[in-house]
């Protein structure tokens, strides 16, 4: 395969330092081009690789193959739709998209023939422990999600939980589960309720992002488990985002839809 | 849905038991007799059910919707076909066939448009192990099995974990893991090594048979684990098997192919 | 060591049953005498041991060395005095004495040089876990404890999460744990509060008793957990406390202060 | 309590300078000076506190409480005995101490009413894991560990985890564990022996240093598991010996001496 030559927005934020060395420990891909809010010389990102603060200077200078922008939701939109004017795939790591306007943006990418990604949670990891845990759902009538960060973390529970027990709730039974007439001597030690599933947070130094599915039936359990330690955990769904804007041709909205 | 009438053969193993009790506490379910290899005097089972030792007698006085079939391989086999005969949908918990046998036998039950299922291993938690697994293993590198026993188990993987194992190794490139160099100063500390991956069996009183799958990424990792107490934990697996053959017109093979 | 003769009262009870079979299993025990509510006649009991309803009876015919006692509080108390005027030890696994009741009996166990152990929680395992949770609790400000019950169990959280965190605030500074500005999105997320810490009662089938507690610090976690599957894991307990009033000379209560 | 003056040997290493973020954290401690290999014009260690590279001027010119040592070995060694010639008390963090030469400084503090510590572990979790696995094996007579590190680890077992074996072994019956029969279908599946107990080893990305000890008995299994992230888990040990050195007036060898 040739080198898939990337221009990447936003090098220095965390998530884009660990593009930078996600770039530059993977042989097929290169950047040839930043796209920042501020100078080479205001940043000091000063590593041989051009740096641009207008995007449409920069797309019209560098034929790239994949825009990885990783800015902040409004700047990325106007990237996205600069960067499908300019022919270059992207891959845009943000949330805020109303469902009308990924259609626009899809009719947009596919009158190109395209690839194209918009990817609200890069966690790849995640995204599989979300998918299997729909998957079981079916099978198991009983489930409850734990879920252990940092206390740091000022609310709970965690995105990803929620986001889990409502991907579950869409295809189960609703069930309230427990005993009928439980009690709870301590109020809330049977954590908090999502359509009769339960989530418990966990708030402990020494943690970083745990969660794990626990799936109840006669006489087994089956659970799935994640565990992100940094950003890192991140980056194999970039990827996974760049090879597949090179093969397709439109838009794909979250990983869950290239998981097969 | 009309009630499943059904006859079960193997009625006083473990399996049995354990199928009774679910049928029991299942409405849509029904034992219309039993298929045994002694008579109800000789083995005790005075429950009002018919029992028969002869399956052609069995099969020809009742019109039962479904065979589950919890008996030796050659006994299966027997009855297997014999259901076929009866336009019974056969549900049969055992191993042993050919692939040439198992074709044969499709083209029986597509003959007559009759659902049926061959099921090396009714426990649906496990199935969803090895299914998850897989497709975690596209993702993926790097990844070690742990399984737990009870220490009166003999031999060592089981062979769940060496299932697991291969049907990875079907999807993943080979890669031989952990460090290069890395050196064993105590033999065995590393496992048992199937295509480059490692299986570590733990046999310890006070377990019953669990498995974890633990996949590793950069700062990350996922974890697919399942624990099974005992075994009423298959009986999902059956009635899952149940309700498949109720709506198929052919034979399928293994839990896993009706996943998705 | 000569054989230990004992005495079981209560020994149709499940307890009562896994005793019979430790001590069956056990070379160095032997059951001289059963002790029950009713006779042999009514009960079935037929094994060969004479049963007695009557304990002054039981005690004065038998020379035995222990009284094992599974059955409820009061007869247990009723029995305990007649075994120590019998100058037989008892081991009686009950909870419902006052600290003063306590006192006397010890004085009167110390009066005949008697060893005795009232034994509120067999379950070794379980007062392992609590004993190691109240160590590391003193190096540790942050614990969360989750326990995992069947979803038959009525309340939460269990007695045992809830005497494991009571043992930890015994020792530790009250801390409010979590982030000071934390806010529960879905009431219950962070599980019910005793003296800052947090305790998560997940209630699934396919479990039977599970705890775990958690320690965090700096950069690491330190996990206690204990899994019991059934009334089995009771027995180890049993029989240290029947080896620790062969030894003693005084009344001992709970197995915590035999551990060290 | 008066703030405690300490001299740091070591600054620039990893655990130097996690010890310095702990201090710098810790209201009651205090660095007065560093001990370095090189002078702060070289090494370009400039925080306003003092620089030295000879130990003697350095203990000469501050009146010091504590000396925490994050060297080498050798150079460890002759700051401990000059450290206690000038009275200033010696945390010294690091192994390769003969039993005779323990004997011997622990004269030298005594000699002095001098309170020091020699630590060849400052992990306090995984400290207190080896403790309480000592104390469960008088219990149980089955026990398997399992650990896991980064791929990038080059030696399988860990150190902790054969130090742990040995701990267990020391308290425990010998008893060779698992099934008499039992075969192992693939080569290493049951993990290296050590005194007849089995560890296992996982090397996976994403990992850091984890164990888990697991105790087998009658129906229940008791886990003890450590989970290290980095090695500011390795400073509430430095942080506990500082204390511990303060109130002490003799030698004490190891973090295991000082937790009951």
């Amino acid at each position: 395969m040739a080198t898939v030559k990337v221009i990447l927005a936003g090098p220095r934020g965390q998530m884009g330092m660990a593009a930078r060395r996600m770039i530059a420990a993977t042989e097929a891909f290169e950047t040839i081009a930043y796209l920042d809010r501020k100078s080479a010389e205001e940043s000091g990102l000063q590593e041989g690789i051009p740096v641009y603060t207008d995007a449409t200077e920069c797309f019209s200078v560098h034929q790239a193959d994949v825009l990885i922008d990783l800015t902040t939701p409004e700047t990325a939109k106007e990237h996205l739709k600069l960067a499908i004017e300019h022919s270059i795939r992207p891959v845009i790591g943000t949330t805020g998209f109303t469902d009308d306007e990924i259609d626009q943006l899809r009719n947009l990418t596919e009158d190109k023939q395209l690839g194209a990604m918009i990817v609200p949670n890069f966690a790849l990891g995640a995204v599989l422990m979300m998918k299997f845990s729909q998957i079981a759902a079916k099978f198991y009538s009983d489930v409850e999600i734990i879920e252990r960060h940092h206390d740091n973390k000022l609310d709970a529970p965690s995105g990803t939980a929620l986001k889990t027990a409502t991907l579950i709730s869409d295809v189960r039974n609703e069930k309230v589960q427990g005993h009928p007439n439980e009690t709870e001597t301590l109020p809330g030690a049977r954590g908090g309720d999502v359509a009769g599933m339960r989530i418990h947070s966990v708030r402990l130094p020494g943690s970083v992002a745990h969660q794990e599915v626990i799936f109840g039936g006669h006489g087994e359990t089956l659970t799935i488990r994640h565990d992100s330690m940094n950003r890192d955990s991140f980056m194999p769904g970039v990827k996974l985002a760049v090879e597949t804007v090179m093969k397709s041709s439109t838009l794909i909205y979250g990983l869950e839809n290239i998981i097969d």
